[in-house]
This record gives C-alpha cells, structure tokens and sequence, in this order.
C-alpha cells in the first residue's frame, strides 16, 4: 500500500470499471466524487456517524477535487479517508480522501469534503454531539483516548 | 418528430450530455436504460401511476434494449413511451419505448420493460386495480373511451 | 460462493457503493447492466476479444435483465459471465450473466447480451474468426478441448 | 431565468432525470458535477477551445463544488459558465459555474473548475495561445473587443 496511506486509518479499495471512463479514454472527473462519496461513507460508519433520513445526520456543503494523474482501466484504487481535526467547528468539519492507484503506485486524486451535521427531521444544520467529536478524535489519535 | 414517435403520447427530450459517452465514444449502453427510465416516469406521471414508497407503486421487473444506432454527443433525443395493452396481465404489463436521436432522424434503440404492480409496504406483488388500467388504457386510446 | 456460479469460469467482485441506490432506496436498474459490462469486458478479456476501436472488435447488440431481488449498500457482488455456445452464428453470439449478492447469498439478477464482431475502421458487422470461436470453445469447455 | 444568470452568456438547460437523485432523496453530489462539465463542454465550443486529442486541448486540474440547496426530480436546471478572467496565467485559467433551479429560481450550487491547455500528442500541458486568450476575452466581454 502507498506510504501516502500511512495517514489514513480509513482506507477502501474499489476496481475501476471500464465504464468509469469517458471519451477522452480516461476516467471521467465525476467518478472521483463517487470513489470519494464511497470511501467517505465507510469512514461515517467506522465513526458512528450516520445519515439516518428521519432523525440526523451529515451534509456535504462543500467539496474540492484536485486532479493529479489520470486514471485508466483496468486499475484498483486504494481511497483513504481522514478527518481534519484542526477544522472542526459546532456544526462542521472537513475530510481529506487520497486516491492511488495501486498498478501506478501514485497518487491520483486529492479530495477535500466538508460536511456540516443536519437535522433531517426540521430541515436545519445541527450542532456535533460532544460523543461525535469524541469519537472521531479517538479514531484518529486512539494513543490519545488513553491520556 | 419523427414519423415513428407518432404512436407515442408521452414524449420527452432529452439533451445528451458529452459525459454520458463511453471509451468507445459513443453513448454507453447503460446510458440508454437511464434515458429509458426518464420517459418511463414521465409516463406514470401521466397515467396517474405513482412510486409512492410508503404505499403501491411499480417495480420493474425485466428489461430489454435493442440497440440499433450509436448515440454520440451533441445530439438530443426524443424518447416516446407507450403501454402494450395486449400484454396486461392482473399484475404486470409490458411497455415499449423508442429513443430517436434528432440530429439523425433515426431510432437509436427500442427498449421493452415489463412493470410489476408492488404494496412496498408489505413488501409483495400487487395487482392492478381496475382504474389504473382504465387510466391506462384511456391514455392510449382517448377515443375508445368516450364509446 | 453461490453454487450457481459453478456454471461460470469469469467471475469477478464488485462492491456496491452507496451511490449506486437511488431514491427509492435500491441499487438503481441501470447499474446491474454496468456491473453486467464490468463482468463481459473481463471475460471477453479471458477470450481475448478486444475492442480495440482501430481494428476489429465486438458490440453490444441487444441485452436483456431479470430483476429477481434488489440490491442494497452495502454489499459485494459476484458477477459471472459465460457464452451460450449454441447462440453462435457467424456474427455474433450470446453471453448469460449473472449477479449474485454475496450478502443474501442469492441471485440478483440475470443478463443476457448479444455481441456482433465489428469492423470499427470499415463501421461494419464483422464474422467471427474460426480461433475466436476457437477461444471461446476452449475456455468454457478446456476437457472438449483435449479431444 | 434567475437574474444572477445575468453575468454568463453561455447557459445550458438541463432536465434533472429522477435516476439523478440517490438514496437520500436529492440529486446526489457527483451530479453536480456532470451538470457543471454539460456546461463547461458548451463554453469550451463556444469560444473555440476543443479537446481533439489527437492535438491540443484543455484537462480538468482541480474542481470545488459548493451545494447550496438540493435538487429534486421534477425540476430543470440552468447552468451557466464563465470565464474568471483575472484568473489567466500562460497555462490555466479558472470557470466559473452557476446551478439554478427552474422550480425555486434559487441557485442551487456555484462550482470554480481550472482547466490548464494540454498536449495530447506529447502528454504535458501547454500555453494557450494569443488567439484562445482573445477568444475568450472577446466573448465575455464584446463591447471591449471593438475598442
């Protein structure tokens, strides 16, 4: 795996599809978002944060994508998931996701994500529990949950 | 429009995106079933058939395409919808769909699927009621109605 | 695996994404026919038919779905294609797939999809070469071709 | 049409499909996306920018995305683009792309995309040209041209 990955403690491996790419004979700029989406999500779940529709979960308000080298099939990617914990306010904080592809061994996207906690139910933006915070700290730095 | 549309009521255009060409460059052959499913709403819109999840709708079942000209990008299509009124069973019916592309006045793909009556919230198969094939079939055949 | 997979030599994993379900909260119909070209690309890889857009190759004529169960994130899928060899004529034949969740430990759905050889660089339907066939032959039937 | 579509001359409408939304009832994010490239692609033609790759043409490097306000299916959207212009060096600029909701004539999404000139025979990028830079000056500003 890519030393690039020693950061990430949420890490998801996806096959390219040959339909992942477009006319250009590359994978198309969307598909990153959907590599990205997927990884982000399997993060969520390693923290405990959901997105149960009736009570509430995460929105995603905001999201960067920057292109390094393109991807080709066939390729598996490695796609690493990690909270940016000095960016945490009340009701959001950002994620950063690295794509690399294992037959380059080079990284191929750098994906930044920011999701804000919402109130399904009511329609609002809602606050982070203290436990939410806790529990994504703890998953980052667990030597730390210790002190 | 194109002669063939003619035996369709239910019409919609769409715009193909340059996206939804594939490495072979054309349209991918999934692509297809997408702008398939959009006229295919439109339809039940029409014929007051719904997908309410927390009661009845409709499922698809089974679906075939037969794919007959490349789709390429700029292009628009006209894509028709129609009930096969003689494939009505108590729970399903079949419905036809033609995809035209506008910029060369030719059928692209002829697409069948076969929709199942579904209680979504008992999770099974449920047969049509006797107004949604009236709704149906006066659709199809406004003049039969009036006799 | 699914024993039904027994009757399949190409047979490749797709884990689902969560952005693969659509609003009404099932992998959407359009993607059991990407992952169905995931699995077709691999196996005609296996039998080396390419597609490669300066020569010879093959394209998708007509396919055919069978939803039998829905499928929902997560999940992984195996997905296993084979040629019906009696489908041979000299342009095209047909492949079976199909789509097992390895999570109900059942089958998904079943595909079928007509491949005619092309002629890309003349853009006409092209026969089958006798080592295609060859190809094929062997790789579903390796004892027959002992004989 | 929204007033803020005021500073784009070039806007495409685009019908959302229902198979845009995902399994949290919206359109999902990387739709966003695609809209956003249906747009770009129109800009790119518009003022003369191609991407032939068998010479010169123009890659995605980086992409931010911010949501707004959710889609839903029934709705048609504006997107239009523009150039920043004060965002030119000799080998990128920046668009940027606005995403209006027809139904609630707000913006629904405002996305920056840099796109950096590329050599699709010697794969490294490349300087935009006199002309280009003219082309795109002139069409966002065409008063200023006769100057």
């Amino acid at each position: 795996m890519h030393s690039l990955l020693n950061q990430f403690k949420s890490i998801v491996a996806i096959p390219i599809a040959w339909g992942d790419m477009d006319a250009a004979q590359h994978v198309n700029n969307i598909m990153y978002l959907r590599y990205g989406e997927t990884s982000r999500i399997a993060y969520m779940q390693s923290v405990g944060l959901g997105f149960d529709l009736s009570k509430t979960g995460v929105i995603l308000a905001e999201i960067n994508c920057k292109y390094k080298m393109p991807l080709t099939f066939p390729d598996t990617i490695w796609v690493g998931t990690r909270a940016l914990l000095d960016s945490f306010d009340d009701y959001s904080f950002w994620t950063e996701q690295i794509v690399v592809s294992q037959k380059k061994q080079r990284v191929s996207a750098v994906i930044q994500a920011k999701l804000v906690g919402y109130d399904f139910s009511n329609l609002k933006k809602s606050a982070y529990t203290k436990r939410d915070k806790e529990n994504i700290f703890a998953f980052e730095n667990p030597e730390k949950r210790k002190v």
